[in-house]
């Protein structure tokens, strides 16, 4: 399979060296082709690990990584070529934070819509599935890190393109999957960031995560 | 202990049975002295259950529970006498929630604020303690119905009221309780209801409840 994996940031860095250390073919995407963090992942990740703009990336992938900053995620799949993403599965793992110094975290959509929702509404010929946004990405990758058994949630409007990214989660190690239906479950999924970062803050680690306890 | 407890709904119920059979003093309080549903639970609860406006309520309780919808709390609270609310406990448990046939479940302040950082500002002089506003009543006061070990969160301003709350929280049964800090956190645990409500639709059942899992 061939990834295209868009932002250079920590999150996209690990996906994509994760999906790399899986055997899949990946190029990390940025604003220009010569930038200079996706070039040295390149280097330390190997022969499976290509780099691009972010139009080569929508081109290359046969599924896509949405791992930009929430704030600019639409505008980057804007910039691509839209034949790029039609059919595509593009698997959001963005939240619309704005984190900026001396204002507490918040974020810019939430309650009556969600970036995954927005991301579905501009792109409808692409298979839009949120998850993994509710962890740290060392965990989204390695679940083990975070300890015992937890959860991962999955939306989408798309039920094939839900069991083809399921596939994926298991590969990365994740046993419990919990499909919250529709894309509108990524405003559930979002907002669930001002606890994690709350928690972020008390624990002083990123090593932890989400379960849902039933009787 | 004589607690105060503002609202006749079934999370009202709920708590002023458990606070009764804890051995406490528990006066129901609602908009009208008369109000059948209050009084039908204190000839189902005994000589420890008294019912009474939302001012005698605020009067005879030493701590009080917000049990009241979220959209009629800062009314509620506004229509007793504020002497009587002066250096109390004001345990809320409500969610500001929207709940109308054909439209999402909405919350009416989130993200930049919270119905528990409202209520604080409005009522400076009372310790409001937010809590249990994250799972079913019947989980709330027996926390064994969601099986296993589950997590109950506590947030406020006042240390010594947050030890009291966590106390009466142990006595209804709860292990582990999570501190997030001061009121602030309350929009943490508020938005943890688009999850709830969307996991509640998937299993048809109110017994499970949200766990950290920390390596």
């Amino acid at each position: 399979m061939r990834y295209g994996v868009l932002g250079t940031g920590m999150v996209g860095q690990t996906l994509a060296t994760r999906l790399a250390e899986l055997g899949h073919e990946v190029m990390m995407g940025s604003r220009r082709a010569d930038n200079q963090e996706a070039e040295a992942w390149r280097q330390r990740t190997g022969i499976r690990a290509h780099v691009g703009t972010f139009r080569d990336t929508a081109a290359f992938g046969d599924t896509l990584f949405n791992c930009t900053q929430g704030a600019v995620s639409s505008a980057v799949l804007q910039s691509v070529d839209a034949n790029d993403l039609v059919e595509k599965i593009l698997i959001d793992v963005a939240n619309p934070l704005v984190l900026s110094p001396g204002t507490p975290p918040a974020l810019t959509i939430c309650n009556t819509d969600s970036l995954g929702e927005r991301l579905q509404r501009e792109l409808p010929r692409t298979k839009v599935v949120k998850t993994l946004n509710t962890c740290n990405c060392r965990v989204m990758v390695d679940p083990a890190r975070a300890g015992g058994d937890h959860d991962v949630f999955v939306c989408g409007n798309d039920a094939g393109a839900k069991e083809t990214v399921k596939a994926l989660l298991r590969d990365f190690g994740w046993k419990t999957i919990i499909d919250l239906g529709d894309i509108t479950g990524a405003r559930a999924t979002e907002q669930l960031m001002p606890i994690w970062l709350r928690l972020y803050g008390i624990y002083g680690s990123a090593d932890f995560n989400f379960k849902i306890v039933r009787s």
